[in-house]
């Protein structure tokens, strides 16, 4: 950034940048782009998306009178620009850091923040709520925009939204913001609208024609404006392969516009301003646009997970050259390759998050087999449910806080038939930087209660590609996977595949006075904790549940016959998860002893590193100890 | 139904069906309409659906080779038809009652019953992924048909799958059974759509001209059959005000054809059998055809509640005239207008069940301020987070298993959030006839681990109405209110206003050896076996908690201090309920006493009468009493 004259310097909120002409607003948008690229080169986080919408933050802010006026952002993931140009560009290195800003809006954070995001496709709903609350509050200078990238447009929420927006008499505006991605490449037949809609060549061409053969019709009478409207919007779809969507739903329709134009947009919104009823504009923009590796590479620079030049776009990431523990990602997506090729009945099946999930290695090599179905997480699973009932073995992986998108599917079409659908919970515990929207920290609590579910947790990579083993055997019903986001602990994982017996835990030490349960890696944890402990004069022994559901009743008596001192360990919240289930089963079969549940406390927790977070509630290999000391002194 | 010469006398299954020519098709639609409402006039259930596709029905099983070619009916209410022709007609008598036939599709009844259903709109996934099935499988001949209504093509889920399906290579066919009503009057764009492009009286003539106008284009070239279809298409759409979504998303639209038309139909589908890929067929019909009463009044006679006349439509519901209680229903319909009056702020939102839940009432008094939103969970939750978040109070009343759909959008946008939205959570509990789909028992599991949100429970009508107007008092946040479906217990619940404080339960009685700690209306059931308790020698105390959450941490220490033997009673799963919470309670607080959970067991529960369900349950009276005994016998 150049010093010397750079308008962003002035810019604190929105008024400063109404201050400035809109020949000033292109410069405003270089700078506000090279500080993105700036701040992202040097702390890692979302990056293309907020590239891609520079033009269209600069001129809604300078458009409308936020924060009274409410700007939705879809996700957020690309509200870096907006962050920046309201009052918060200068604790914007705290991006997505402990104790630091949001890597999403939120309404706890900034005024200008009209409703809190991550989950992708509220943005219509939220915004149809907000725009009637504003009438009902006699507010009708009030404007209202949802902008909403393509890909979300595939989520059944957006669509019904929008659905219920076009019987409403709302002034909203959506804005359409179209680079034809999500965070892989769209699919379905609405990414393949949108791409045609804006590239017919001949669609002028045809227009003149046909107004012309409509012309001898001498539309006239009480309700012709309105179907020459309609003529006009249905010309528009000729020769474009299908016809538009919002227009289906009598939701009026502008663009495409060039989102990167900055003075034009400028001009379109102010138009759009007054035009009454929910309208839709249309924004061609370019995911990573301005940064020329971003651009060539969307999904590889649609977050970045480490600090680069922003020169060169090399990544800095300097660790040792030691062989890394591969992430459970990984280990899914070579290992459902790996059982595919034996299984011709498996397939997999991802909603939009192909890369993220590593469900892309199938899909490459399994074309037939793996489907990105879009942002449909609902779809995802009664489309496994379809599967299954003729057959075949669906692994549907499913990021566990979008799982909770597919509740109803997941007992209404899997559970009640008993189908042998495989869920495969990724990124489940709390995730790190995302934050509260993202933490997959209720799913064990919402899956026990279904009946016929099995629910495990691996320990380690091993023991995923072993769960996912046993999880496709003859006679198994519905089986969910639950494993956290990032690497595990061992780096020889690829070791012949072993039958994990349904409802069987591990111990993993013996000891005398105290017993750790937990599920999951953090038994790794545990064990360390447990060693110290032991030096301490704590004798203390380590099980693992492994299964939430069916739970391990003969591990569990053992443990009870021999400790009064029991601590339950989860990366998920402490209502409903593995603790209760252990105190329902001490209860249940007359045990008594004093037990300890250590987990995510009934509250949202924010964002930070997975280590900051898990030490903040208290479930760290510290927590543990502490725990299990303060059990033995005295009240 | 005349018995001389009746031809569906003669047809047990489908391959019967066959062997009559097309001739007789007529009388056989005939004779299974009589058949339908002599049925339902003697044992109520669902009505006016069936009415509806009673040629429809015929038509499939005469043209497609089921059960090897698949059917799968959305929702499911309207497969009596399918259900009489497909080898249960002779016990169709039993259907819905205990232990008889399911009033769904359900494939562990029959072989012809492709997709267990009851939730609406998993039709076009389930298809979906079913057709591909078939593919993998190697079966090219199997077809694969999903009946959807136009109600349920609002949802989400169906939209998700219609996105998937534009960008497959299936060759399944949707049937869009258009009969402009869900269970009320269907709303939003889509369903103005499907009334116009019906209606249009111009079409033919627009057509013409057009292909006139566009003859002069001379479109050659690779693609010109595509584009020719494409503009086909484009023009049906010319003057209907809107554009087709189906065409929008790539799949190739037929019709509408005349849904009663039985031989037209026939051969409809025979031609669509040949035609590759992705199809919509859209049928108009009308919901209750042939019933001139059910026609007429749709809503009302979407289900009979009671036995009728089925030649005057009479209800034979002949109770005694004493005044009755009222159904928690009624009580939330005139309530939130009553409290409307009172507070500007409140609104009402139904997802499609005004006349199911009661907001009609309001909806007809303040229809500015009540929505029917559509078969739209999600979008009914994150509207209402949009409304509350600008000031509003929106009572959002969603039956408890429907609110399985919107369990991501009351952690995401309202949780998270803090905003005070109003769940009133409908039907919670077994709620009877419509069996293991409806069933709302995991509500209170699923909502407990939510962050922020308060979970109650009335005891009787009066308390519903005093949890109404406590949930709209200021500085409340997210607030949940489960009552169950059918009347409660008092006719005087029209009291004034009363604050509940939050978090705070009652006992009803005292006791000594054992106590009954219960949650909603089952306490007055646990009040009757309590005082058959003490009669025989066990004197029992009850305690009300009114609050799953936060928990009633005093009137707790209470019992703990005072009863050894505890019995916790719930209308919903034992598996993270109530019951679960008041162990944690116990363990955390290092009190001992034996616990018994009575409530839904771990496994899914068909239908019946809700007293009969209950007590297969174990937790009607009866089992109180019996579970209180045997805890004071020696194992």
């Amino acid at each position: 950034m150049k010093k010397g004259n750079s308008k962003l310097e002035q810019i604190n909120t929105p008024d400063d940048l109404k201050k400035f002409s809109e020949k000033d607003l292109e410069q405003i948008c270089a700078e506000l782009r090279d500080f993105i690229i700036d701040a992202v080169s040097c702390n890692p986080g979302h990056f293309g998306a907020s590239l891609g919408v520079v033009e269209l933050t600069v001129a809604l802010h300078y458009v409308y009178n936020t924060p009274y006026d409410k700007i939705i952002w879809d996700v957020g993931h690309q509200a870096y620009g907006h962050k920046i140009l309201t009052a918060r560009k200068n604790n914007f290195h705290t991006n997505r850091k402990y104790k630091g800003l949001s890597g999403f809006p939120n309404i706890t954070e900034s005024e200008y923040d009209a409703f809190g995001v991550g989950h992708s496709s509220t943005s219509i709903s939220a915004a149809l709520g907000m725009s009637i609350a504003a009438k009902a509050n006699n507010e009708d200078d009030k404007h209202v925009v949802a902008v909403i990238g393509d890909g979300s447009m595939t989520a059944g929420l957006a669509f019904e939204g929008l659905n219920n927006l076009s019987s409403s008499k709302s002034n909203m505006l959506i804005i359409l913001n179209d680079n034809n991605m999500a965070i892989d490449p769209n699919t379905g037949g609405l990414s393949d609208y949108l791409v045609d809609i804006s590239t017919s060549q001949t669609y002028n061409k045809i227009r003149k024609e046909v107004i012309r053969g409509l012309e001898k019709l001498k539309i006239t009478g009480p309700d012709s404006r309105h179907k020459i409207v309609a003529i006009n919007n249905s010309i528009k779809s000729l020769l474009t392969k299908q016809t538009n969507i919002f227009e289906g739903l009598n939701i009026r329709y502008f663009g495409p516009v060039d989102g990167h134009d900055i003075n034009h947009l400028v001009k379109v919104l102010q138009d759009l301003k007054n035009i009454p009823g929910p309208k839709v504009l249309h924004c061609k923009t370019k995911k990573g646009k301005g940064f020329k590796l971003a651009e060539e590479n969307q999904t590889a620079w649609h977050a970045t997970g480490a600090k680069f030049d922003k020169n060169t776009g090399e990544k800095l990431d300097h660790t040792s050259n030691k062989p890394k523990p591969p992430k459970y990602q990984e280990v899914f997506g070579h290992t459902i390759v790996e059982l595919a090729e034996k299984n011709k009945k498996i397939m997999g099946i991802t909603p939009a998050m192909p890369s993220g999930c590593s469900l892309n290695i199938m899909m490459e090599k399994m074309p037939d087999r793996a489907f990105d179905v879009g942002i449909a997480e609902q779809h995802a699973v009664t489309f496994s449910a379809g599967l299954a009932i003729e057959g075949m073995v669906p692994y549907c992986n499913i990021y566990s806080s979008f799982m909770q998108r597919a509740y109803d599917q997941v007992i209404h079409d899997v559970a009640i038939q008993n189908l042998n659908v495989v869920f495969c919970l990724d990124r489940g515990g709390l995730v790190g930087a995302d934050g509260a929207t993202h933490h997959g920290v209720y799913d064990l609590a919402f899956f026990r209660p279904v009946p016929n579910l099995i629910v495990s947790s691996p320990r380690n990579e091993e023991e995923l590609r072993n769960l996912m083993y046993t999880a496709q055997l003859p006679n198994m019903g519905p089986f969910a996977i639950r494993y956290p986001r990032g690497t595990g602990t061992t780096t020889q994982w690829k070791t012949p595949f072993k039958k994990i017996e349904v409802g069987k835990g591990e111990k993993l030490k013996d000891g005398d006075d105290l017993a750790f349960i937990t599920i999951g890696p953090l038994a790794n944890k545990a064990l360390q904790a447990c060693h110290k402990l032991d030096d301490e004069g704590i004798s203390t022994g380590l099980y693992d549940l492994r299964f939430a559901k069916p739970i391990d009743e003969k591990l569990l008596h053992e443990v009870f016959k021999k400790y009064k001192k029991i601590i339950t360990v989860e990366d998920g919240t402490i209502i409903g998860g593995i603790g209760s289930a252990v105190i329902e089963f001490m209860v249940e079969n007359g045990y008594s002893a004093q037990v300890k549940k250590l987990g995510v406390p009934d509250r949202f927790v924010d964002h930070g590193t997975q280590t900051e977070l898990q030490h903040e509630c208290g479930f760290d290999k510290q927590g543990m100890i502490e725990t299990a000391k303060s059990m033995f002194q005295q009240p």
